[in-house]
């Protein structure tokens, strides 16, 4: 991700970026060393802690590996060979030869895939909390604010500005659900999903099976049956991204429209400037989240792509395809939250604006009319309709959700 | 969908289809009338019931709604018009004159395409009810046939064919997993979403909500806040559909291969023919579900990319995007079911073949030999490491799959 | 297609639907049949015409046809089989031994693919004929009509309706250049693209070649090299297609927002109605070009994983995935070129309200300020620039386009 | 573009990354002051040269405007705000003063993303020159090898290894026709298109426009009318690119398969290893090279989700998701175009494979002996039909391609 072809990408620094991977990838190696000692497979002298191997790499060491990567088609292959050349070099025999022994590479790359993608949904997560507050506030304090709805661009009914907000609370706390509900599987099968290396040098599969389930436990992810070709955890994370950046579309398209000189129901807290012309302050977050919003469904349908194109054992590309794609958009959804919660948080609302131009709208009232004509009384003092239970519900909705600091279920 | 450019449309009849929408599209003004009349909104005279309502159309008005939708941009206002003016021709007054109160386009068209997509997923579901039992008898019947894993196309270590199927049984458990878990909720919020005209005839919020309770009901659909522009509830659909298509795509794909004359592990029931080569045998189902998986990752991102375009009170564009995009994916995804069921139902599965292809790989067992060279002992008697095991928990889940004829949870 | 889910779609009868696909598929039976009548292959009583052919089959036959078209995969193979049954029984024994022979299903259904998709380009590039004009005349009344540009949706300098309206021209423009430069290749190259049963039973390639060439030229197709697993040529279409939806979306985004009630600078000529509201006008065809345009993208990206997933001599389920998704982008093109041409014929320019929005944009004229300061002397009396050169330029490059009538490179 | 899960990503170093993009605003900025000051419109202290202004930045700063691009939603912003303090603070204060004057951030971004896309198209044309080289020698070499065409995965009749290589060559040409065709026009329009400012500064069209005709020939790029709502520029090199991907994606499908154990007709000249598997080759660059083709569609279908969400004088979030979208699809076709060219410069044929398959498959002249019985005469000696002339003609193409030293058309 490119600080200047997609502005705001510092703020997903650390997130899939390639250092974060390569720690990661450490991490994983790290926990399975720790469980091959500890389950008596490998001797005491083989183990090494993910701090021993992180020190055994220096930055330049990560376009390195990028560029060797190439040849086998995997990060692993020479991560694994320069770990286990400076285990050696550094008097580390044992732990160089026992090093990722009983895994395969996919272990590696998807375990450290999830990893990432987990870290970059804990942090969205935490930026709809600051969503949901903001959204909170905007509901109740614009809770009976006029307004008038407009359908297909035109002017409709009255409404209220605090269910529009109401609305965009939904949509957030759909997300968030989705999120919350993501299971995050540990990939640790050995070379065809069988884990036959494993049971090979563990002596049983008893003595396998505990191997698996502590590195696990000790990466926070799930125990579960090798998911080489069975790819739904992958896409599950990328319906619910995708799903997310859905919701803050709508809010962009909404304060988009609302913000243009002529409407003015709406403002970015702090405009974003312009190269020629003095004064211009543009709703840049909007525009970004816009971005986002477009930019979105096309990887999260890639991933279904290479999911729908699994292969035997291995998938020949379609797996490959995955893992910049999963990254991209993990990332940009979590600089698009960081977006959307100081969108919300610094917005600006005209509540006389938006009651003038319910106001001006003479056609506003002429369904009630016609409601009231049918019904055969007068027409009710207002026209709101079950607006205000809506807004106390989403409300209540937003009070019930569960503490962003509990950890996600995959933690043990 | 055509005939002719999708073999096996004609299996999605009456789903999702023309003749299929209308149907629903009464069945939803049918239970509204009821509901107004229940609830003492309208007069006993108001009433009429789904019946009576279908037997004022006949099949030629289908087209003809057909081309009077281009002129509002839905095929509501033709409908309730067409119905209100042969309710009138028929003495039903007060029926065509109470007709569609209260409601909006959008609230009929947005549940009648959930009442069609859940009636493809009920058949889908039913599909993988079959899909299961014989990928059950598939896993149990070749749990030890030998067989060679296969990574990047390349021969890797030792599998057994019941791993490999039990892989396929999983990515279809998973897949049904999603489409249980889906919600269906009505959609009945009146023009701009606050139920107004509602809540003006009805006098209140209370019978309103009465109304909207018992129409819900009726139609077997979730009471549900309005979410003309909230659209979760569409995406999730579509995600879970895909989903869907994505584990039928790694079937064929193991398939297609496995079919080849070099390899002929297995070969479908009974192959297509050509339409110039005598005796040729095609794996026409897996070419068709190879076909549905290319085809619907980006019809699900279609519904993204409308969701993520969602405005103020009704979209403009991006919900209309969403029709058909939702009854091709749906239609697509029952065809592909029934496809995958027959498929895996008469599939043919050739042992002998499989293991000759094991024993010809000479370095099958080369990790093993590494392996067991750093554990200092003898190679075991096999390599399948935890291959029995996670079959028998393949088997443990599909039996424990919920009866298919349960009914879904969004009905009452 | 769907009538009801797709408002606009009965536009698009008779091409690339079922029926039209039929009528392709006997055109290409018949003139092979010619071909190899005339170039002495066969013996004259093999002689089969269109309309003997035609009237063979019965419009029940087509479902019939969809239905049976699943059991080998394509509508080629029950389609010979029926033909070749009817010409028996109706004594044409040497035609029905004849019909067919030395094609194969692929070059069939891909010719006829490409019948419907041309005559779909050639309606499409009579609908912009229409736009052209009217883009034309709304540039040259509005010329010099002051308005306000937009940039990022804020107030930025002036412009000219006039010149937003070229722009809508220019993009219109650019959308026709690529439909007519298309390339429409016959597809004629027998079961594995050798033509080896065309050149078995002509005796040698010399005739066979003829019978190509005649084929290719009967149908109004180019001449070319099999191409079954090389599919740029429908790409292209596509592509081409996607660009012209593209190019309305544009037009449709700037009404869209144009007509709003407080912005007033355009209207549509009729707008569509609503279900509950009475008197509202609803902005339809922009609507309905809208969600052309959000769904187009993704079908043209179909086609390209198509493409991208070419196999040996005929590609298992890719290939298959084309079919429906060129004829709904090609039909869906073809709908919304007629809604754009009512669009823009019909719509109306309120160039008061655009003025007045200019006159309230006090930032306007700031960067003239600043560069009037920067070159040191008094700013100019307009600030349009090179606004009237570049509108001379696309009505230039209008008056220009070649007559739509012209017919395209393929036909002979 | 991620070195670690895209490998092969530092093939595309110094092409659209962040490095790239700076050099080649700092270009435009250069190219733009020497007009300027050509013309005579700026004083002849204002020019500052490329290496001027170059050595104004550090490789420190890069990352810097990276993070600050987000303010203003761009990165021309900051970059000339950085290079006016930098040229003052080192004496250049006229330059500072002149510096951007005229032109607006959506110039600098539009022209520097295609000479960027240029630069890498250009690249992988020469990269196709190497693969047409390769492959004709494959399809000379191997004219009349004997193989087996397979058809939907299965057994059909015979052909050559030559005519099969001969439709690779021609998918891989039609690629380069498409990226030869390719126009790179600048964007040089100011604000809102109208090139205000810079008439305003120039004092005059007829200056203003002798700038942008030299400033568009000093960047090699064509004169054009702005076209910052019209996009077909930008979607026209995205179908180009991935039409690019698509044809190597046949390559690789046909790779991946031949190069299975049990088929063993082709394989990767070096094969990839296994981070576990001793001994294992796997065919790396068709992988890669399938990864590619699975992802690049959706990305050309961003640019188009983009162009057709156009709006008004600059689109807002549309223009925004086109930046890295493109960077990424240009990127990732460079690498794919060298991973392509190395595969098919490096490919093992294995003749007599391939003809023990075509010798094994019974039915391959089921269809000849039909063919000879409807003609009444003996079977050909061989049935190969046109493949030689179809070799022919492949091979005259190929070298009647353009010397790819030729300089594109864009160049002056």
């Amino acid at each position: 991700m490119s600080g200047l072809l997609w502005p705001g990408a510092h703020r997903a620094a650390g997130v899939l970026d390639d250092d974060g991977l390569v720690r990661a990838m450490v991490r994983i190696e790290a926990a399975w060393s720790a469980a091959l000692v500890d389950v008596a497979i490998a001797p005491p002298t083989a183990l090494v802690d993910d701090a021993t191997l992180t020190a055994l790499l220096s930055p330049e060491d990560v376009p390195a590996l990028g560029r060797a990567a190439e040849v086998g088609g995997n990060p692993v292959i020479p991560l694994v060979a320069l770990l286990r050349e400076r285990l050696d070099r550094t008097g580390h025999h044992d732990a160089a030869r026992w090093l990722h022994r009983g895994l395969t590479s996919q272990d590696v790359v998807d375990s450290a895939l999830l990893l990432g993608a987990r870290d970059a949904v804990t942090q969205v997560r935490c930026a709809i909390g600051r969503q949901v507050s903001a959204l909170t506030g905007l509901v109740a304090t614009h809770r009976d604010a006029p307004a008038l709805a407009r359908t297909l661009t035109q002017p409709a009914v009255p409404t209220t500005l605090g269910l529009r907000f109401a609305g965009w609370l939904g949509d957030v706390l759909d997300a968030d659900d989705d999120l919350a509900a993501l299971a995050w599987p540990a990939q640790l099968g050995g070379a065809a999903g069988t884990s036959a290396a494993l049971v090979e040098i563990a002596g049983g599969v008893e003595r396998a099976e505990a191997v698996r389930a502590q590195v696990a436990a000790a990466l926070g992810l799930e125990e579960a049956a090798p998911w080489h070709t069975r790819r739904r955890a992958v896409t599950r994370i990328g319906d619910a991204l995708v799903a997310a950046c859905d919701a803050w579309g709508h809010v962009a398209d909404d304060v988009l429209v609302s913000s243009r000189a002529e409407i003015g129901e709406l403002a970015e807290g702090e405009g974003g400037g312009s190269s020629t012309m003095p004064g211009k302050a543009n709703p840049v977050r909007a525009v970004l989240l816009r971005r986002t919003a477009i930019a979105a469904p096309p990887l999260a349908a890639t991933l279904h792509a290479a999911a729908g194109d699994s292969l035997e054992e291995r998938t020949a590309g379609g797996w490959h395809a995955e893992w910049e794609t999963l990254a991209l958009l993990a990332r940009r959804t979590l600089v698009a939250a960081e977006h959307a919660a100081e969108l919300l948080t610094g917005l600006q609302v005209h509540p006389a604006r938006a009651a003038a131009h319910l106001a001006a709208a003479h056609g506003a009232l002429a369904e009630q009319r016609a409601m009231a004509g049918l019904a055969d009384r007068d027409p009710s003092p207002d026209y709101l309709g079950t607006a205000r239970p809506q807004i106390d519900a989403a409300l209540a909705r937003a009070a019930a959700r569960p503490d962003p600091r509990t950890p996600p279920r995959s933690t043990p």
